[in-house]
């Protein structure tokens, strides 16, 4: 399934690409006054292969929740407990990822990629469970090949069920404690940055704590002597075992079906970037139908974006995860597309073009 | 009316800011996780006076059209005929602002406050037209101070119609061809900044035009001998008048009158931001009662901005006017007080807090 989905994964479509840029510039605005937005609409409609791009609507959220071996070393001042209890109050509809939800009109389904502890069953709730957590990434590796593999493949899984059930837009979202660890080792895997460039505070810890999570994410590196992840995707697929959690395999595996299904994917904050660098370093196709929504807080976030090129929508300090930033970016893309299908041009309204 | 308004203009309620802010903390997520949105649900409480803050939905734009005599100075490539066009245009449906206002679930009201021609009656459409387009601001005032409060007055009038009707939130819009001129020489009053430092390219003009338009600016400034604006009520007044448009001042008004009533108003592009500067020093206080929508491209924008101490929410490089950076907000200020009211606190949802 992960080779079938990479080989159906086409670029951008140049024609298309062609023909939204000149549609852009017929419309009754200023050429360019729409700024980020014109790409973000030209993106799509290359990504889709058509122009106007469908309207991406609805959006559907996937959650994916995992735990963390290096969580032992002390890296977060949250206990492991908080992922299962997180994921209840996802299913509850209690967190500020159902808040977002229900304003942008997403749905929100959770999946299980590996968090430590049996979750009972519930109807937004998918079990792809691949282990109890994965193993400490600063001993050795914190997964097997095989095991990131299962979880790529529960990410494309994922996102053809939420196609297939009608969603034109698929939103990357994340809980798992100890997971921004993770995500920094990954992200200085695949840019070549320096641990401490890359190690943020996450959810919030002190001076102590953070020298601590540098200096695991240094351990990690070394440990599991991973280098230039993005060489190849041989490499990249034995970094993301190495250093990654099982949600950064199923989001990495969620991007590409998505692309592969020509359905756009709005990113979330660190722990998607990591994911995509990983996606694009399996196939860089992958990206042109990715949108950046968010830049977190996180400073391995903005190098991950940077690494990729994309520019994010959402530039307000969030640092929550959940797929929060890609849910409150959702509306501003779905408004850019919409520009091509509604908005009249200077010919059909009778609106004068400027003079120089 | 405007006397009236003005008195009835109350700053934030420190008891609901507390509120807001202590609730914030209880929510199921780390603290201050959401960044600038946190304090954009907590400023809705303090204008509205209660916390949560109720929903900002459903949400109503007016969109201000009015003419220039500074046109005939050649500051813009655009015939000042394309405001009328602009207005048809909006009437029916085709500008940017109708589809961005469709995906916000926004209404959309033109009003005429100064359109150099007359319009044809049409549902949308409310005819407070003071004149046929300002006098050339760098001759002389712009209007007289009559002209301006009965400018303010029309706005005032708009946004209690639109309350009375439902709305839960105001949106600036505008549309007049020249009026980053007018709004470059408010900034300039109302900031103290020189006029080389606030006046933008606005749709788009080459060298030679941005040359003669800062020196409108700075003509307009010294022949109305505007200077210190922000001093006083009276010297803010004399200077709308002096350097202004009919729709900054309707704009002006627009905003107090959303004050008066502690119903939000989204503050669009550079057109709301010179407004604003005009309602806060008309009373302070009016402020509370207004979110930064976006920061536009004009540099002027950003100086208002910064007087004013509002961060706007969309950075995106928009340069549209009409509306349509506001209405690209209001769907994170909703989520935003969403969060206030769905979201589980830890005690709720019995999830831990983090140990240190």
């Amino acid at each position: 399934m992960f080779a079938e989905t990479l080989a159906e994964i086409r670029p951008a479509d140049p024609v298309a690409l062609a023909e939204a840029r000149a549609h852009q510039d017929r419309l009754t605005k200023p050429r360019g006054s729409l700024g980020v937005l014109e790409e973000v609409a030209v993106r799509l409609a290359g990504a889709a292969g058509v122009s106007p791009p469908p309207m991406p609507e609805p959006a559907a959220l996937a959650i994916f929740a995992a735990d963390h071996g290096v969580h032992a070393r002390g890296v977060s001042p949250w206990p492991q407990e908080v992922t299962v209890q997180m994921v209840a109050n996802f299913l509850a509809g209690g967190a500020v990822a159902n808040a977002f939800a229900a304003q942008a009109g997403a749905s929100v389904t959770v999946v299980d990629v590996g968090v430590a502890a049996d979750l009972p069953e519930a109807p937004d709730l998918v079990d792809h469970k691949i282990a109890y957590g994965t193993a400490d990434l600063s001993q050795g590796p914190a997964m097997t090949v095989d095991q990131a593999v299962q979880a790529l493949e529960a990410g494309i899984v994922v996102a053809r069920d939420l196609v297939a059930k009608g969603a034109r837009c698929l939103i990357t979202g994340d809980m798992g404690i100890a997971n921004t660890t993770a995500s920094a080792a990954l992200v200085s895997a695949f840019t070549g940055r320096d641990p401490a460039e890359v190690t943020g505070r996450g959810t919030g810890i002190d001076d102590e704590t953070y020298e601590l999570k540098v200096g695991i994410v240094r351990a990690a590196l070394r440990t599991n002597a991973v280098t230039d992840a993005s060489s190849s995707p041989s490499e990249a697929l034995r970094a993301l075992a190495a250093v990654g959690g099982f949600e950064h395999a199923a989001i990495a595996g969620f991007i590409l079906a998505g692309a592969a299904q020509r359905v756009p994917v709005i990113l979330d904050g660190v722990i998607a970037g990591a994911a995509a660098l990983v996606a694009a370093a399996l196939d860089p196709a992958a990206l042109d139908h990715c949108v950046a929504g968010h830049r977190s807080a996180e400073p391995g976030h903005a190098a991950a974006l940077a690494h990729l090129g994309l520019r994010p929508l959402v530039e307000l300090e969030l640092r929550l995860g959940e797929g929060t930033g890609g849910l409150l970016a959702h509306p501003m893309v779905c408004a850019a597309v919409r520009v091509m299908h509604d908005v009249a041009t200077f010919d059909s309204a009778g609106v004068t073009e400027k003079t120089v």
